[in-house]
C-alpha cells in the first residue's frame, strides 16, 4: 500500500513545495489538509502516514499553531526537518503587465517580507490582505485582483504569469518544515541530527528555566532554537521549545532528558531526526571534551569500581 | 494643547477599549492607526505623544509585529502597561436570531479561542475568517455576513445586537498592552514596577543565554516572561524580550542590566513602568537576601574600605 501524505494546503503551499522535496513523496498518496490541526490530526488518527507541516521562519518566527499542537493532544514525533529558502513571486494571469497592475493580493506576512520590493516595483499598486498565499494566487489566477503574491509553485499551480521572483526584501529567507509522524523508535543516529522538546517550567521555583539550561550546558549539549509559547493558563505562564544539536540515544543528551524530566513539570520528547543543512552551514555534531558517549561509559565504569571498593 | 494618543485600529478593537480605560484620555485626540508599525512611527514622528498596542496574549503568546518594531527603528520606551480581559461578542444586525445565523465572520485567532462555544451554541454555521475582529463587526453590521466574533466595544460601535457574552473558551484569558512614548526618563519607582528589555545574545559564545540568564538570577531579578523572536539575519538568529519585577533606578536591576550590557551583542531598554495586577496577583516587589538598594551601597562602601587598606 502506498503512503500516505498530507501538508498544510491549500494546493501550492510552501509546505507543498517542500513536501515534494522528499524523494520517496513521488510514489505516494498526497492530500492537502485545511490547516495545521487538520493535518496533524489525520496522522493521530492514522489517515495520513506523515504530515509536513511548517515550524518557523527565518523573518516571521515560529509558527505558533504547529508549536501549540505538537505540544498538546496525543503525542506525535518529528521525523525529518526540510529547510527551504522562501523565494516569493509576483504572479498575474496572462496579459496583465506589472504597469497595470492596481490591486496585489498578499498575506500579511508576504506582504511585509517584500514592501521594499513593492514600494520600489509597484509604488502605485493597493495590497490588498488575505488569508494565505494560496488563496492570493488564487484571487489573482480568478480575476478578483491583478496580481498576487505567493509560492512559485502556487503561480505554476494557478497558471499565473510572474511579473517579479525573488521579490522578498531578505533574499536569504528560510523556512523549517518538520515530518511528522505517529511515535516509534527514533532512526539511528546519522552524526548530525538534532532532537526537538517541549519543556514545560515548574513555575513554582524560582530560577526554574535557568535550571533548565543549565541541564543541556552541563553536558555540553548546544542549544539551536528556543521558542518560549503560553501555556494557555494565563499570563506568565510558559513552555518551552528547545531544539538541541545530538540524537536521544547519545549518552550526553539521554544524561540531559533524564535531568530535564527530573526538574521540569513536564517534558515531551518531539523526535531526534537528520539534520537539514540547505543554509550552507558545515554538518557534524561537535563533543565537548568529556562528553562523547566512551567517556561517560568510562565515567560509569570508573563510578562502579569505587561503589565496589576500587579506586 | 491636548495630549495625542494612536492605537491599533480601526475603531473597535481590543486596543482601543484598552486605551479608554486611561482616565486622561478623556481629554485627548485620540485616532485609530491601521497597523502596530503606523502607530509607533506616529509616535516617533511626533504626530502622537503615546501609542497604545497590543504585546502579549494569554492563549495566542507575543504579538510578534509589536516585539520586532520595539526592538528595531529608533528607540520607544513603554511608559504603561494595561492588562485587559479578553471578552470575546458574538454580535449580529436586529432581527437576526442564533439559530438563523450560517455565516459568521470571525478572525482566526478568535475563532480558535471560541472554537467550543461555538460547536456547542451555532454548530450549523461556518465560520468565514476575516483580518481582524473589527471586520467582523463591520462585515456583520453591513449584511455580508449574519453574525460576527469581536471585541463589545465593536459591537456597540457597529450597532450589532449580542448573539453571546464572554464566548472565549479561557474564561481567563487576558490580552496585554503597552502604552508606548518617544525615550524619556522614567517615571520613579512606585514598589511594584516591570522593566522591559531586548537582549540580542552573542551567538559567537557557548552558552550566551545561560549567561544571560544567569546576570538576572545572581542579582535575584525575577523574570516574568521571556519571548524569543528571530533577528531576520538567518535560522538560529534570535533576540529575547525580557520582562523582570523591578524598576531601572534600583540597584540589582542596575547591576543585572550593567552586566547584560558587558555580556551581550546589545541591549535595548524599553521602559520601567507601575505593574497592571489585573490578573488578581498580590503586588509589590519581593527582595531576595542580600539585594535590597541598602545591601548593595553597604557592599559598596565595603569594598571602598578594603581598597583603602580597611578590613
Amino acid at each position: 500500500m502506498p503512503l500516505r501524505y498530507t501538508y498544510l494546503g491549500p494546493e501550492g503551499t510552501f509546505s507543498e513545495q517542500a513536501l515534494r522535496t522528499l524523494p520517496e513523496v513521488a510514489d505516494a498518496v498526497v492530500t492537502a489538509a485545511r490547516s495545521v490541526p487538520e493535518a496533524l490530526d489525520a496522522v493521530r488518527a492514522d489517515e495520513a502516514d506523515a504530515a509536513l507541516v511548517p515550524l518557523e521562519n527565518s523573518v516571521g518566527g515560529a509558527v505558533a499553531v504547529t508549536l501549540d499542537e505538537l505540544a498538546s493532544g496525543a503525542p506525535l514525533m518529528i521525523t525529518r526537518e526540510v529547510v527551504l529558502p522562501v523565494q516569493f513571486v509576483l504572479g498575474a494571469r496572462a496579459g496583465i503587465d506589472l504597469d497595470a497592475v492596481t490591486t496585489i493580493a498578499a498575506h500579511p506576512q508576504a506582504a511585509a517580507q517584500c514592501r521594499n520590493w513593492l514600494r520600489k516595483n509597484a509604488p502605485g499598486a493597493t495590497v490588498v490582505e488575505v488569508l494565505s498565499n494560496a488563496a492570493a494566487a488564487i484571487g489573482a489566477a480568478g480575476g478578483e485582483y491583478d496580481a498576487g503574491i505567493c509560492a512559485p509553485i502556487g503561480a505554476a499551480r494557478h497558471g499565473l504569469r510572474l511579473l517579479g521572483e525573488n521579490i522578498a526584501d531578505h533574499a536569504d529567507a528560510m523556512t523549517r518544515f518538520a515530518l511528522v509522524t505517529r511515535p516509534a523508535v527514533p532512526a539511528p543516529p546519522t552524526g548530525d541530527d538534532a532532537t526537538s522538546l517541549v519543556v514545560f517550567i515548574a513555575h513554582d521555583r524560582v530560577g526554574a528555566l535557568l535550571q533548565v539550561l543549565t541541564e543541556f550546558a552541563l553536558r555540553g549539549v548546544n542549544l539551536t532554537r528556543i521558542e518560549s509559547r503560553p501555556t494557555g493558563e494565563r499570563l506568565g505562564r510558559y513552555m518551552f521549545f528547545f531544539d538541541c544539536e545530538g540524537h536521544v540515544a547519545e549518552a550526553r543528551l539521554g544524561e540531559a532528558l533524564m535531568g530535564l524530566h527530573r526538574v521540569s513539570a513536564d517534558v515531551r520528547f518531539l523526535g531526534s531526526y537528520p539534520r537539514a543543512r540547505l543554509d550552507g552551514r558545515a554538518g557534524g555534531a561537535e563533543f565537548a571534551p568529556g562528553t562523547t558517549d566512551a567517556d561517560y561509559a568510562e565515567a560509569a565504569d570508573w563510578l562502579t569500581r569505587l561503589r565496589a571498593g576500587g579506586i
